[in-house]
């Protein structure tokens, strides 16, 4: 019963069925007819013109959508603990010639206008300092907390003041719009780019980059090419996207992972570092607890020495979800 | 009838058996069962010890490959009309942080120690011009023509000689190991590192970066994941090239489409550009003729105002060749 | 008698001048009082609106002005010959972050609408390729031929036509200035960015960066700091540059400098490979011939085998300008 | 009276006397005379091999220097208040190709054993995370602090048990020295790469980057050409640089700037942020207090609300160095 993580999971059948549907004969590098429907696919699921590119990982979808704001000189303020600072091997300093993360701090890896506006109030000596270009949030964040309406207003507002680019990473935007109500447009608000996740929700290999900048899509198309992102069979891509959207197979996927979280949720109520809202949750456990629990099958990830983090995907069981809350509830 | 692209040709039913059974849970980012086996499987191939890691592009495989020989001040000596510099938007200059390419002269695209020889004399006024510190050849070539035993020992030494590196670009490796009679090892010489194509040869968005100097593969797999082309469910790009390997498929495949190419020159011998020794053909062809197959009913790229290319694949319909050669002939 | 290079050339007396009573105390990085007075210096000698920022080198100069043009997935066209290309051992891909120079031909060094628009036409295959986003010729060329008003103007036209930035390498911009009649605004036409020379025509280590695109400045700024180049005592650069324009001495050098070659020249009549219009004379000469000359006590620069190279500066001894055209004339 | 900074100091005569005596014919690009008697030099100083190349700035030496050592997939582990982190605009970013400084912590800007292995602790996820390459320190801190030789040998040890490259950014490197007893080599302990400041102590626009890995030397002539450091007319650099070591003038500068500072913390003992070692001083001060010292005509930089930062330099007047003291003591 592995609780280790959302890329562990399957493929989806809708997926796999669209990939094989895929297989005919098309013109190569993403101008096949399926890439070039991904735009009106997204323009129509946010209710607002964006242009939409595939490439296979989460880092090349967020270090791609950056670069459409970022000059290599800039910063982009970000969660100490955001993923493209601590998981992607510098990728944003590769794919950004060298600008700079901006470490901001607020509770449960969200940004808040208070932690953005102390990174921005250091920022005092002129060409000394790395100016900032961008912010960037995830959504939802890295301990799984959501960013509702009102709180991504307030970041949209002082990136509006200051001029900076807005940027969300989405590897879990499907699982936040899902605990948001289902509405993509309220949970992306008024972002400038998203890196729409699909993998971890039952894709295989496949994300989007999803410019509401309309105009900055033909810079991504070449930057994609010159960073080996522009696959020649772009068609399995965009049938692995088009496939989740279709019948709103994203947010089922998103809610079923969501509810078998919450089902854990239920047997650890008083360990929660964080309230569960998606499909990730953060759960107190020394050795000993962990060590019972896995004695009893289950897989999950040491977080560090306090917690460990277990997560659901669109194909947990939940029988295996129930059983965990009651091993957890049990310790 | 279409003879536009190896790029548009079907995924290879083995490789879809070997995805759909790669779809069971694993641990994610190349920690997986078969990404696990895919050095073994090369250094049997090859019979000399290697590290082999997937990317889902040829461009990203040339790329990370390159970056092991060549530092951000030096260059890479290629064809003038190598891929690398033709038609890859740049991406070496980006991998390899503003390295430069140096372009060699050579016939049919292939480079000669002659060619070399020149680019080389002519880097004489120390560091005011970019030293080389790699030469990239291309099995076969751009124009489809191959690089035989003493022909790339006649590169490696050049490259030993003055301390560059040795990388191939084999997009159409498979073809020309076919057209060399099936030894990996004879089609490979003695190269530093080779982008081993898989896509165009019945895969899916699958290469490998083979890397026979196997210290240079933890940069690299710190360069992969940097440029978002670690995938987390990486086990469907090595379950894409473990099926090529098994049972020789990919010689198959490629022994497949060199002789629907075969048949296809027959039919155009006196109009051939270059020799047919694999999958492509150049063909010598004025705009009323190309016009006349096209109504037809064929398919093909306009190289240029004077000839076509046409390119067969393993799954180029023997038939349809042959319709193309006398149509050809009939012209 | 030395004729190799304006940049083995003593400091001007002025610049010493200047830089003496620079040493007062001022603040750093360039908000010294010097430093600010640049841009209505050049923007009174240019007659239209300008930044102007010092730096050390004319590499630095070329790199940060077409940084302002060229993303780094873009190109710069320029010629096959030109400096950046050939004498800055990469500086251009280092600074553009990958950028490639697209390179053309002309005669002398100098590019033509036609040698522009024909790189421009190779350029057809979309995300595949490099675009052009700006142009950079050199005023004066490498082989010291200027562009006149209508040259100019025909490169403005097409990079207009095209959304190319245009950049001018001015590495001896003072000696063309000279040579077109002494009006900067001539000899610049309309270009975008300029680098404005002045270590070959008298100073000592600083070089100006001008733009015409004064919105321009404030990244450039940013850029030179991130480049090493912001010196803390700029001052003594801003120096430098402002005695140069004090009185016209940058004029006066350049004409001086000219006018010595054209003493050369007139010896050198029949062997002249272009005609003489700065500083700079190539004249074919055999081997022996060069050494008859060196041992009469002349030094120049072996350019090929089939020509020499002798610059004279603004320092040059006319009397040894006349003994050279002697002894070619003799030769 | 100012005290804002020791890069307003005027030119030190000896340095002016030289770059006089330097402005005769030699030829271009650092293969003048004084600029190959450089290694030389610091080979004496040091009393091991060296190699050692000027540039303009110390921002363009450190980036240099750390690029013999860190990849650009990799990190440089630096104090979280480093001149590098802080002040450069992120030049190592630029330089480095996008590697990353990973922050340590210390008393007053020192790096720790302690501090060092907190940063490899934490590095534990494979190629998802940035490896550190190099340890940097700055010589003395900037808070103006010194580390003795235990302090340089432990961190040596660290670096070494890791195989990390060892950098010190020696902008006071003289400061430092002469606190510790004028011996370059104890100020030095087993470093891989010094930037030798000279602007600060008395120098117009030259640092030098040292190397005690020669073999490193070829690499950093040719990144130094392509970053526009290496100026034609490089003598002047020399020239400075050896001035200043000709009869130690680097370290009477540099005792006499130390001694300024002395008198200044006499005054300023219980209001010291960190001990007076070499020529800075943090000294706590409430606003009324700045105003009031600013009325008497002191100029000084305000670090923070809590202290300001005082600055002296070889030619600062011992008197006014008194008279500072004794307004501090009485406010």
């Amino acid at each position: 019963m592995q609780f280790l993580s959302d890329n562990a999971a399957p493929v989806h059948p809708r997926v796999w069925d669209a990939m094989r549907a895929a297989d005919a004969p098309d013109t190569p590098y993403d101008t096949d007819a399926l890439s070039r429907e991904l735009d009106a696919r997204f323009t129509a699921l946010f209710g607002r013109e964006c242009a939409a590119l595939t490439v296979a990982t989460g880092t090349a979808a967020n270090c791609l959508a950056l670069a459409t704001m970022v000059q290599p000189h800039g910063g982009v303020i970000c969660h100490r603990e955001a993923h493209i600072e601590m998981d992607e091997c510098g990728a944003p300093g590769f794919y950004l010639h060298g600008a700079k993360l901006l470490l901001a701090e607020g509770e449960g890896a969200k940004l808040t206008p208070d932690g953005v506006g102390k990174v921005l109030a250091g920022i005092t000596r002129g060409v000394h300092q790395v100016p900032a270009h961008a912010i960037s949030i995830t959504q939802a964040s890295e301990y799984g907390l959501v960013y509702d309406a009102g709180e991504l207003a307030a970041i949209r507002s002082i990136a509006s003041e200051h001029g900076l680019g807005f940027h969300m990473d989405g590897a879990r935007f499907a699982n936040a719009c899902a605990y948001l109500g289902g509405s993509a447009t309220d949970a992306a608000g008024e972002i400038d780019a998203l890196s729409f996740g699909c993998v971890k929700n039952g894709g295989m290999g496949a994300e989007a980059v999803i410019l509401f900048d309309t105009e900055k899509a033909e810079m991504v198309r070449y930057r994609r090419k010159r960073a080996g992102h522009l696959q020649s069979k772009g068609r399995f891509l965009a049938a692995q996207i088009i496939a989740m959207l279709e019948d709103d197979i994203w947010l089922e996927n998103a809610r079923a992972a969501n509810a078998a979280a919450a089902i854990v949720a239920d047997g650890a109520a008083d360990r929660l570092v964080y309230p569960q809202q998606i499909n990730e949750l953060f759960v107190s456990m020394d050795a000993a607890e962990r060590t019972a629990l896995r004695e009893q099958g289950f897989g999950f990830y040491d977080w560090d020495d306090s917690c460990v983090r277990l997560v659901t995907h669109w194909a947990t069981d939940h029988d295996d979800a129930h059983k965990l809350a009651r091993a957890i509830a049990a310790l």
